[in-house]
């Protein structure tokens, strides 16, 4: 093995690098036992890095609409994809294969992709999110209630955990990032050196506005004693830690958010189904091994308990058994190797101790606590470890094996009778990230699901038919929740927008339809409309503002309209051809025109039919009929401009309300038109 | 004034009343000094109670439906609304006025009716809540995530503060049992014996299952020391306690979810514009009095802090004292009397101390720490305290009127320079419940938005538009979010429906989208669908299913079709009418049919004529048209049962998604379709 060079690992506080001259700690090469790195805090300002954060980072990341922030999103995202292969260089000493760290490098990248595409598609150009509909609040419509969203004052503090140096970082930092808040980021020292390149090569883009970031390598000293009420603390890592941290006076004090993923007892459960020979069962038995080895097991999400029908216990343990032995542990640089060795020595050493006391209730039934069988050179004094499968008869009568967690490679078998008993059992590990099923059978699922899900923050069904495409029980997924209740923490990351509202502010603004609207910048219902000279339709995406409407003429919609209608569109509904069948009908009460015939002839009278900027309808949202139309009625529409978001540099999606009303000025039919304008 | 006999306050525990025989504590009335209750939770046993609701009351709750729920809290709303003139009598002694209570207790049977409504429109009448819309996982569509939301299997216990013995209790009940959990409720003591009353009212019912509501008069013991992470504490009341609570060991050890609403220095400002003479002018003077002198100021939301432009300071001085003036104080059963009495003495005292703190920054312009004059007799050991106002002239350099707060009928009036300092001075508070802006200059309310919505859980902003119907400032609604950042307790609760998912964990199922369709019961994206004998419209509302489907037979549309549209509906325009012109829209490259064509010809294709189940398509939501159908192609439709919602005992909406594709099997339009089925 090439030995790496030891580096000082560095802060980066207040807008520089800090070199840290005293108590430095030593990280060794997870494979080789040689130092590699060496970190220290000493000599930072946490309270001036606070500050700064919030005096400089935060009123400029404010400056920029939620669609600015999603853009620099996915360039910092491609210069990581750009310079992964430093990442990936670095990681070596961490002791993961280069599979392992490409779910930390590229999944990172990924994740920052993800925030900056939901960004860019569903938030607006603009510092406020619209948070819901319009709450009327009085009959006479002058008092209506509208959530927004803004970013919080302050600064989001990251713990991060040693496993996913890269993707830890950047899954917390892309949600908040894209709400508006600075960040100051802690690693955990055992791997911060790959953290800290990976703050050099963001901040090397020259896009991350000053303040937005900020790193401590080594301990966090007093950080905490500096937070607020806007601060947020988003902790990874181990339920100790997370315990210890929000129970830091200034949490509940200031009421700091807090929000904690801590690693868990996840569950799977074998269905009652799937036999042996089905799909579902060797996808079990795949998956339980793959969680085992991935990462050396040292993944908040993996599964610790492996839950099966009594009959097939011996039968999967046979199955896995087979799989593990076939799983080559040592330096992952030699072809073959699939799978690494743990971060520490320290870290194996708390993983033997916790099978030793697992032991108790569970049996080593594949692996040794003392003995591995290593490929490569020069490996001696690394952190391996062998796969470790543990198998409990009892597990109703256990306590431990859903209490205590080695974070390595290790899981427990357990035998369940029946699914009442493998829910039951799934929920005494007191909350996990994630449980998975492995069942072909609809019903199954559902009652998983019901009895389970309060318990577990993801839940994968996972059967033959998803198999494909699966990303398996221990994958986060941008898009979806990762975290979950009780001993996972409590807390809730990711989940595409969902996780960037953990960095904002909710609140209620009260007032009359008329001025929420500006300041929301779009019209609410109620609010006074603008009627020019132009045609809404001849003003540009640019030109064209909220409340800017037109009234049409009236028309009056006949009996041979309707027939007429009918018979060329083939919609011969009897409500609209049989008056004796249409009486009977309890909602029309007589012969009514058609919904889409209301829509069209909508259309005829406020279509503007020369070139222009609105460039095609393409699409119709919420259209409610409210009333029936009946023939000798006369129908008239006003068309509102809503609200415009940009799409392209050449075209935005405007919204108009349209209302129809009769000849007395009830509602017929509501909706939202969305026309793609061109810019100018 | 007539002596109220003297109570025993007593618990509801396991189903049963408990009478305290030990440790009595006396409260007296407010308004005389007289005993008028005893309150102990001697003899309670804190852990057989939770393990009650937790094996009794979630089991009962969790088998009910949402719909089920809604209509049970609707009963329970009508209920409190028919014996309130009971809570009346008893709430007089709390020393407040008939309108104060009037708040109390019609505002949290409103707030029961209104969690009901949006039970009842807007949740499913099942046990599985979905949220948010599906998210594809794979490119090939085999594998898709939906976020569902269930029930925690907990106990909710809920704290709440002494000004509001009715609402407090029934504002955080409404939610807890619409997302199905049970609840342990303890009131203040110097209250509590009113909603003792009213638990006992909601119990007479008959319609809240056992161990669904159990009530704590008197000290909480070792409740808390019960608690794992499945429950939830909801606290309302002073910060200090609420520090106390979250610092106890088992919220962080066991993630116990926790949420307080603390007391905060709420400011309202009136805006730059806000002349003397203007509306805006008279509306917050009125509301700087209202918010002193309504419950006598003991409101978590009153207007503690009144910002003012400093050119106009001693014009709002000398108004808001005129009208203070006029408030008379004393016994609420004499007629003309505005303003009752404080909780109770000890109240009183404690208002004193701070305004006596608060002296160090500020002077009192109106009112007397010692004097009041009292209308009504036999008052002299009442809690009665005067309307106080103090001045600060010199807010920017002083601390204490931004963070002690004097918890009853005392503001404090303070100059502004600019908007900016405005928004500074009022964040000053680090955070609160509600925020108001008097201003009729829609840039000043965007401007407070931005530079303060962070600190706020609601902003008022109030002009001459909206004076008729607001609620005022210190109205938390149903509707809308109850609860701030910071000072104010970093939590949220009301909202709507986002109040109940406090109650509730969100879980992220992941698998195949046939199986997570039968597990949420609805059709997902990719599931695959069933075609039966029978025309999907020839199905009741029972007999549908998700998943149903139909695909028509093609249509070609020609030209002829195009032209004859157009002038039928007179829509003329030119992407459909002028082909030289619509080959120069960048999105067409020639003539193509009308969206509103494509969408008829559809219905003309699927729609089945005789009378059926299917009583009209009354709306259409989600309408794209993704590519142009050009003259000479064909269109065909698929329609498949999406979903469906019970809406009257006789009818229920079922949603079906609509897919049209053209000749090459290419999607042209994409939408769903809402008709409205008769159940039988």
């Amino acid at each position: 093995m090439q030995p790496q060079p030891i580096s000082i690992v560095k802060s980066f506080a207040e807008g520089r690098w800090h070199t840290p001259a005293a108590n430095l700690q030593s990280v060794a090469s997870a494979l080789t036992g040689a130092v590699v790195a060496q970190t220290s805090s000493d000599g930072l300002d946490f309270g001036a890095m606070v500050s700064f954060a919030r005096r400089v980072g935060g009123p400029a990341l404010r400056a920029m609409t939620f669609r600015e922030r999603a853009a620099m999103l996915k360039a910092l995202a491609q210069a990581v994809m750009a310079r992964k292969e430093e990442l990936y260089a670095l990681a070596v000493a961490t002791g993961a294969t280069r599979s392992d760290n490409a779910i930390d490098i590229e999944g990172g990248a990924g994740t920052l992709f993800s925030y900056a595409s939901k960004g860019r598609r569903e938030l607006p150009d603009d510092q406020l999110w619209i948070d819901g509909e319009p709450e009327p609040l009085g009959r006479g419509g002058s008092f209506v209630g509208q959530h927004v969203l803004s970013p919080r004052h302050g600064v989001a503090v990251h713990i991060n955990a040693f496993n996913f140096p890269v993707w830890g970082m950047l899954e917390k930092l892309g949600p908040t990032w894209l709400a508006g808040m600075p960040a100051i980021v802690k690693p955990a020292q055992a791997t911060g050196y790959v953290s800290e390149a990976c703050v050099q090569l963001l901040l090397d883009t020259g896009l991350l506005p000053e303040g937005a970031l900020q790193l401590v390598s080594g301990s966090a000293g007093d950080l905490l004693d500096h937070l607020g009420g806007q601060d947020v603390v988003a902790f990874t890592g181990s339920a100790a830690t997370a315990q210890k941290l929000q129970n830091h006076s200034v949490i509940a004090r200031e009421a700091v958010r807090f929000t904690a993923e801590r690693d868990s007892l996840n569950a799977s459960i074998l269905g009652p189904d799937a036999e042996p020979g089905s799909p579902e069962f060797d996808l079990f038995v795949r998956e339980v091994v793959r969680e085992m080895t991935v990462k050396a097991g040292q993944k908040c999400t993996a599964i610790r308990r492996a839950l099966v029908p009594s009959s097939l216990i011996d039968d999967v343990q046979d199955a896995v058994s087979a799989r593990l032995a076939k799983i080559v542990v040592g330096d992952p640089a030699v072809e073959g190797v699939r799978m690494g060795a743990l971060v520490s020595r320290a870290q194996r050493d708390d993983v033997r101790a916790r099978v030793t006391e697992l032991a108790a209730e569970a049996r080593l039934v594949h692996g040794s606590l003392s003995d591995v069988a290593l490929t490569g050179d020069g490996l001696e004094s690394g952190a391996f470890l062998s796969p470790l499968l543990l198998r409990a008869d009892d597990p109703g009568s256990a306590s431990l094996i859903h209490e205590v967690e080695a974070f390595g490679p290790v899981a427990t078998l357990m035998p369940y009778r029946d699914l009442d008993d493998a829910v039951m059992l799934a929920n005494r590990g007191k909350g996990s990230l994630v449980m998975s099923v492995f069942t072909h059978d609809a019903a199954v699922a559902r009652d998983v699901t019901l009895g389970a899900g309060a318990f577990h923050g993801r839940i994968l069904l996972a059967d033959r038919d998803s198999a494909g495409e699966s990303t398996g029980h221990g994958s986060p997924l941008p898009v979806l929740v990762h975290g979950g209740p009780g001993r996972a923490g409590g807390g809730e990351e990711l989940g595409g927008l969902r996780g960037v509202k953990h960095y904002m502010q909710r609140t209620a603004l009260q007032g009359s339809p008329a001025l929420l609207s500006k300041v929301v910048r779009q019209q609410l219902p109620g609010a006074p409309i603008v009627e020019g000279d132009r045609h809404p339709f001849r003003l540009t995406f640019t030109e064209i503002e909220p409340g800017y409407s037109v009234r049409t003429a009236p028309r009056t919609v006949t009996l041979a309209d309707i027939e007429q209608f009918a018979h060329f569109t083939g919609d011969t509904f009897y409500a609209h051809m049989d008056e004796e069948a249409a009486t009977a009908n309890p909602l029309f009460g007589g012969r009514v025109a058609h919904g889409y015939l209301i829509l069209a002839f909508a259309a005829g009278l406020f279509v503007d039919p020369a070139p222009g900027p609105v460039l095609a309808n393409y699409g119709l949202e919420n259209l409610r009929f409210v009333q029936p139309l009946k023939p000798g009625e006369a129908m008239q529409a006003v068309l509102t401009c809503k609200s415009k978001v940009l799409k392209t540099d050449e075209m935005g999606e405007v919204r108009w309300n349209v209302r129809v009303t009769n000849q007395d000025g009830d509602l017929v039919a509501t909706y939202d038109l969305l026309t793609m304008n061109a810019l100018v």
